[in-house]
């Protein structure tokens, strides 16, 4: 019974894990902190954005946030939106699916200005969660990204 | 003591499975499973979607979902996002409120087409937490939607 | 172990709790309940909005929420769009970020009128988990909103 309960209890706080590791993207992202949101990826973990490229480990996800489109595009004004998650845990690993919707500011104005889904498998680490790949696909007709949220059965 | 500790966990876990079983409405909506996405209701269950009719049952549900009013918005991308809700749990029921966001594709730039206030009402069966009533109002001035609105005190 | 459980369950139904009340402000606010609204903040909670003023106390809240400005918006039809927070609890305190967007009606369609970074401090009460302040910065290309985003290291 009592470790029923824990192992209850465990699952519920991984699940409020997870979701803080994604709330944390927008924030960092958003703040310019490019160190700090590629911290939320595994060393070796995996952020495939699609158009934008496939960036194998936190040096590379690093630098793609400190290129010149992210850093303009905070600059200007920007809100990475991630949306309340889908997710399924499987032991020591998960699985997450989310919308992400870019919001930026330009000509006096708010735009969306780009909206994605995402499918993302996360990993236990001694650190707690984090991202083992995270694939980023625009949501603008490609039947990629509608492939990208199959979910499994309830 | 054990008693009341399990029902506090019960309590979470419902909480979780309703946010969970919300978040999957967009994903399934989007990716064009109709019979998943109608399969979030009870069999009897009830979509009231204002403009575009109330809807009883799964069957109805399928059918709104694969007419070519939905099918065009999917086929051109879109992200039908459901923001993290207010919930009150009794018992075997439950009242939760979102907002949800349709965001288009549409001549190359995104675009927010819908924007609404929700009110579902829901049902724990022997498969799970099952939506009984979804309630959806465009937020264009309508009193209807502000009515929907309504939460009860903390 | 009872004691190392029970303190487990706390902080999940802390993490709730605070959703909740961050969940709550939308539709209070998008409904015009401004009484309702207001009470989300401690008696003396501050709501700093950035260019539309620093609200001290719920009275002031309250008045804010049945201007003019905010009573043409829901009028129209809008959205006070809340995204899933980061929540770090300290005891009796805790610290949440969001984002906040609003959506209007305007002209037959929708658009983000306004994208801003928020950073709430709690406070539990007798009552439950209040508003202490909320700082609303919009990001429009503003220093403040991003210096708003800093999270403290998982």
């Amino acid at each position: 019974m009592a470790d029923s309960i824990s192992r209850r209890i465990a699952a519920l706080e991984d699940r409020e894990a997870i979701r803080d590791l994604i709330s944390r993207y927008g924030p960092l992202a958003d703040r310019g902190d490019c160190v700090g949101a590629a911290a939320l990826w595994t060393e070796n973990g995996i952020y495939d954005v699609g158009g934008y490229g496939v960036h194998h480990g936190r040096a590379s996800i690093q630098a793609l946030l400190e290129g010149e489109a992210h850093q303009g595009l905070i600059a200007g004004g920007a809100a990475h939106v991630l949306t309340m998650p889908v997710i399924e845990l499987d032991g020591e690993e998960a699985t997450a699916w989310t919308y992400s919707c870019v919001f930026r500011h330009i000509q006096g104005r708010f735009e969306p200005y780009r909206v994605a889904a995402n499918r993302w498998r996360l990993a236990r680490t001694r650190a707690g969660w984090r991202v083992a790949e995270r694939v980023h696909r625009m949501l603008d007709g490609d039947q990629a990204a509608r492939l990208l949220l199959a979910l499994p059965d309830t």
